[in-house]
Formats: C-alpha cells, structure tokens, sequence
C-alpha cells in the first residue's frame, strides 16, 4: 500500500469502492494483513470482501525507484507488478511512489510493440460533463514529435473509450493558432498531426484554452509542459479553496474526484494515484482502474499499433 | 495608435493617465490628429495637453511584422520608434501589433551590448502587494540555457527597480524541486543559475508555486512555458469572470489592471500592451512606461552587462 495516507486512506476507499463493483469482482489489497483486518475491524466490514495479499516493505518517496523496485521485491508495488505480469490481477492501481510505478509498468509489463514512450494523462477541467485529456504531464519532458504524435493516438483512445468521446478532436498545446508558431518541436509536429489518419486533429490549441472544451477533447503536449499545466492548475485549485468558493465547476480541479490517471502505451492496465489520495480519492483510483479494464483500453492501444 | 479598441480607448485611458503626470510629464500621442481632437472634445479635455504626431498607416494584426514595419512607415509604430531612437520621447508603448513592436524593439532600438536576447516578462498574480515576475512568456521558444541564465540577471532587475523587491528572489520554473530533475533545458541551466553570483537564486519552483510568492519573486522559463503558464491563467481569471466571483486576490489576473510588460534587455524603455487594452490597461501602461523610465531601468541593465 502506498500513498501519503497510507495504509488507512487506502484500506477506507477500497470499503467505499467495493459497493460499486458487481459481485463477480474482487479488490487485491497488498499490504500489511493485520493493519487492513484492523481497520475493516474498526470500520465494521468484513474483510473477506477483499483478497489480501500481505507485503512486508514499503518503497519510500525517498527510496530510489529502479533500485527500490528490485530490492524491495516484497514491497506492495512489486508484489503488485509480478502478479500483473502473470494476470493473477486485471489491472493495478497505487498512490505510492510514481518513479517505483514507472519501472515496474517499463521493466515488469513493458510497451504495446510499436509505442515509442509510454504516456500519462491528466484529466483537465472542462465546461463538459467530460475533461479535457491532457498529455504528457511529466513522464517525457524531452521527447521526439515521433513521440507526441503517438500521444494523439492514444489520448484519443483513451477519450474514446474512457470518457466516450466520440470521434475526439486532438489538438497541439502551442503558443499560437497558426501552423507557424511555436518551437521547434511543435513546429515540426504539426503538420505530422495535421496529416494523420489516426486521430482526429483539430489544430492548435494555447493556454488561454483550457478549462473549456470548446476546441479539443485531448491536448497533446511535452511532458515539461504538460506538468507545469497540471501544477497551475492545481495551485488555481488551492486559492479557490483557500477562498472558501464552492462551486461544481471547481471540483473539478480537486484531486479527489480523480482516480488518479492511466500509464497509456503498456501492455497492462496501470493507474498511477496522487501521493496525497484521501480515501476518495483511492475509492476513484479503483473504479477508473476497473472502468480501464473493463473498456479493454489496452486491447484497443494494441489494436492501433497493430 | 494601436490595440483592438484604438483610438477609442487610446485616447481615453491617455486622458486617465495625465491625472497621474507631473506638470513637466506628457504623453505623445501618433495617430490620426483630427479623431484625437474630436473625442478630446467630447469627453471635454483639452488636447493640447498632449503633444500629438500625426501619422496615418495602421500595421494591422494580418500584416507581417518585419515587412509592415518597413513599408508602413508612417504608422504609429514606425513613427514612434524613430521618434524613441532619437530620444524626442524618453519610452514608447503601444498596445499595437506584438509582431512589429518586437521588430522595432530589435531592428530600431537594439539590443544591450551583452544580451543574447531580449526577453518579455509578465506579472504573474502573487499574494504579495507585488507580483511575481515570470519571463520568457513567448519571444523566445527555443532559448539556450545562457539565454535564460541572462532572464535571471534582467528580471531580477526588473523585480528590484520596478517592484521594489530587495535582493529578488530568482526560481527556476521545472518539474521538480530536485537539482537533478528537469528537461534537458533545465538540468543544464540549474548549475549555471546556482552559481550565479549575479542574482539571487534560490533554487527550482513548480506550477503548483504559482499564484503566491513563498518561494520566490522571479520565475525564469521558455518562452513556449511561459506564455503558456501566463494563457492558462488568462482562463482561469476568464472562469472567475464568468462565475461572477469579485474577489481583489483574482483582479491581479485582469489584464487590465496590468500596463503591459516592458521588452527586457534593449536599449530603450519600450511597453508592448495586451491588444485587448481598454482605457484602464492603456493608462496603466503609459504608467508603467513612466515608471520605467523613472527608475532608469535600461540604465541599471546596462551597468549588469558591462
């Protein structure tokens, strides 16, 4: 179990999670045995509801993640990895450390053939029932336009069939409308984009943009850029709250209302949380991780790298 | 004169600002003299208050900069760079064409002696009575790591003269607060910055920093970052309009409560104001022209690049 809130926030949103699900499904819970029958104890809920499978160590948000992944073999996220690979488990979700969540998706589940870079999304406020999917927010900041255009395809299958967007328009983060402005890695990635057959591209979108989808379902940006757009939006976040201003369009913004988002471009269902999940929030983290699952995402990333 | 709502609201937030001039002050006004007259007239101000050079081209946003430069000679732009390289006016601003403002400001004016480039600084909203000073916001994409090392010597300048911040505090915007994380950019800029001796650098700031200034009182980025970073913004103040939520922490983010930022790191005071300037921006940036001038803020970059 891993995340700031650790192991109760974890242990209260599987209890909170496990009355949405359908009888024939079933939260695998890594983590110390004694502590979960505990809090199950205390929470008047019958642990057999859950399947448990007792980890001994916990990799740190000081630990190195590639050393900690292979030295802590009984950690949760490990344990959690190994047990993907052999599909004892559909699909694995944590709020620990995301550098130990990088390797295991990169080393223990790998990428669908034909993916460059594996990529994550980050769900934006929109004035839509659905967000704006934004990526990559932080895993390539130095990536290839070969690599952003492979972004378009799968945030649009991500868009598709996560939030189901038909037929999603994909646009380019840039630093003006027209085909001519921008970096040089946008500059050379737009006419990629604007000629693909792959995705639907709707041209450039800039900052003023966001927080309506008026333009686009699904941002494609560096992941440099893409994680200072997320931060800013999360510290517009901390000010509303701050003020005291309660509004539905806000809570968007909130973390918690976010299951925490997908590594896209692996051959398994990966979720990575927020280190800071409450019980909400990791209750979010499990049904997006079944909602995942349940749509065949991977499948359909493997299909259209085919 | 130029900006969307030119000459209307030229004119008028120029009748604002002289309110705030001293007897020995005056505001240039070039643009077409018998429309200036007339709305002088109706709103019962006498134009000769102004010292006013007729011109009569207009570079509109659809022309291009550097050839609209040349051969519109007589519009406003034009006009009032020959006029600032001469040193008949001690800074010019306008909320005209950014395109042939840029044009002036490097083929007209010139560089400092010593600086790679030019840069555009904004004010970022802070919980300070003083903002935070974020540049590059979109000359420069593409920047090498000695060009944004230079964004750390003229915003913090800038902060100190203009803002009157005491030994500014100089960030790097990245995507961790670790030395060693970062874009290639960024991890190549950190040791340059760190052993600065010519500003105050306190180390990396991420976008969950914004909007308050524990951290730092200068953010140095891309221009692809920083203009996008200062357009997400925009949106968010956008939302907070539209909701109607009144709040003085969010009129930091109307652009009309800004005059505009100054082109950092040429040899004269030039302000290029938001082309959506209505009279209030447009007082405010005759303002903050002044004060530019006042504090002799070329004069200080000068001696930091001896």
């Amino acid at each position: 179990m891993g995340g700031d809130y650790a192991p109760e926030a974890i242990v209260l949103g599987s209890i909170l999670a496990v009355k949405d699900l359908r009888p024939d499904e079933k939260i695998v819970l890594f983590g110390d045995e004694s502590i979960i029958n505990q809090i199950c104890k205390r929470e008047g809920f019958d642990p057999s509801l859950f399947e448990i499978v007792p980890t001994t160590e916990v990799i740190g948000m000081d630990d190195h993640p590639a050393k900690a992944f292979t030295q802590k073999a009984n950690s949760s996220i490990t344990v959690g990895f190994n047990m993907l690979k052999k599909q004892q488990i559909d699909g694995f979700a944590s709020a620990g450390s995301t550098g130990a969540m990088m390797v295991g998706a990169a080393m223990v589940i790998g990428a669908v053939p034909g993916i460059i870079r594996p990529v994550i999304a980050a769900n934006m406020p929109s004035n839509k029932s659905v967000p704006m999917v934004l990526l990559d927010v932080g895993l390539n900041p130095d990536a290839k336009p070969e690599v952003l255009y492979q972004y378009g395809i799968v945030g649009s299958l991500y868009a598709q069939h996560v939030f189901g967007i038909n037929n999603p328009r994909v646009s380019l983060l840039n630093i003006g409308s027209e085909e001519n402005k921008g970096n040089i890695l946008t500059k050379a990635l737009y006419p990629m984009m604007n000629n693909s057959k792959e995705f639907n591209f709707v041209g450039n979108i800039e900052g003023h943009d966001f927080f309506n989808s008026e333009k686009a379902d699904v941002v494609v940006c560096d992941g440099f850029v893409g994680n200072v757009v997320l931060k800013e939006a999360e510290a517009f976040y901390e000010i509303v709250k701050h003020k005291g201003i309660s509004d539905s369009f806000f809570e968007q913004f909130n973390y918690e209302n976010h299951g925490g988002t997908p590594v896209l471009g692996i051959n398994a269902p990966v979720i990575i949380g927020h280190g800071i999940s409450n019980a909400k929030a990791i209750k979010n983290m499990i049904l997006l991780t079944r909602h995942v699952i349940e749509v065949k995402l991977i499948d359909k990333i493997k299909e259209a790298f085919k």
